[in-house]
């Protein structure tokens, strides 16, 4: 059987939704910059709280786009960081990120032309 | 000033979920294929609701990623296309969901092992 998106039960859906929802595309984003801890994440996901944030590092991690690594210090240190995959994944979302970044401009002058009519 | 989507504020953050929300993947993938009517569209979007598409497509018309077009016929026929902003960012999400696609294999395997634990 082939993935098809399009398809109503196709699990491809549910992981682009976890990959590139609200705050899973951050998530990514950040992980993609450097492995972090759970503070450092959330200081850098501007916005996010601590529930949303641990409830979406649980599901890239089932996805098996995010590893959780636990080093037996006192206290235990809990790192996350990309898998391969994860690592792809959060490439075409940092072009698809950069690409709107980059036009924002234009966006913000159709919300304009829209809101004007 | 510059765009940054990890800025709680930045608009770029409001554009990026309505392109890559749940049904906004889907209608930019769809329109990415070709132009298509209403009907059409809930068609090739499998489980979309006539008021999700519509707001959906209100949203994407808005941020300036898709073009309404209505002919003056009788009765009136109405086509929804991307602009070519629309069309580059559709390029992005099918390198995203193609790639998610190509995986999906993998992601079910460690959602089992993730399950198992």
């Amino acid at each position: 059987m082939v993935a098809d998106i399009f398809a109503r039960d196709c699990s491809s859906r549910s992981v682009v939704e976890a990959v590139a929802g609200k705050w899973g595309t951050l998530v990514m984003l950040a992980l993609g910059e450097e492995p972090r801890r759970f503070n450092a994440l959330r200081r850098r996901v501007d916005g996010v709280s601590e529930k949303m944030l641990s409830q979406t590092l649980q599901t890239l991690e089932r996805d098996g786009m995010v590893i959780r690594d636990v080093q037996k210090e006192i206290p235990p240190r809990v790192e996350y960081s990309l898998t391969v995959l994860g690592g792809q994944v959060a490439a075409r979302l940092r072009s698809l990120v950069g690409l709107v970044e980059d036009e924002i401009g234009a966006v913000t002058a159709a919300r304009l032309r829209y809101d004007a009519r």
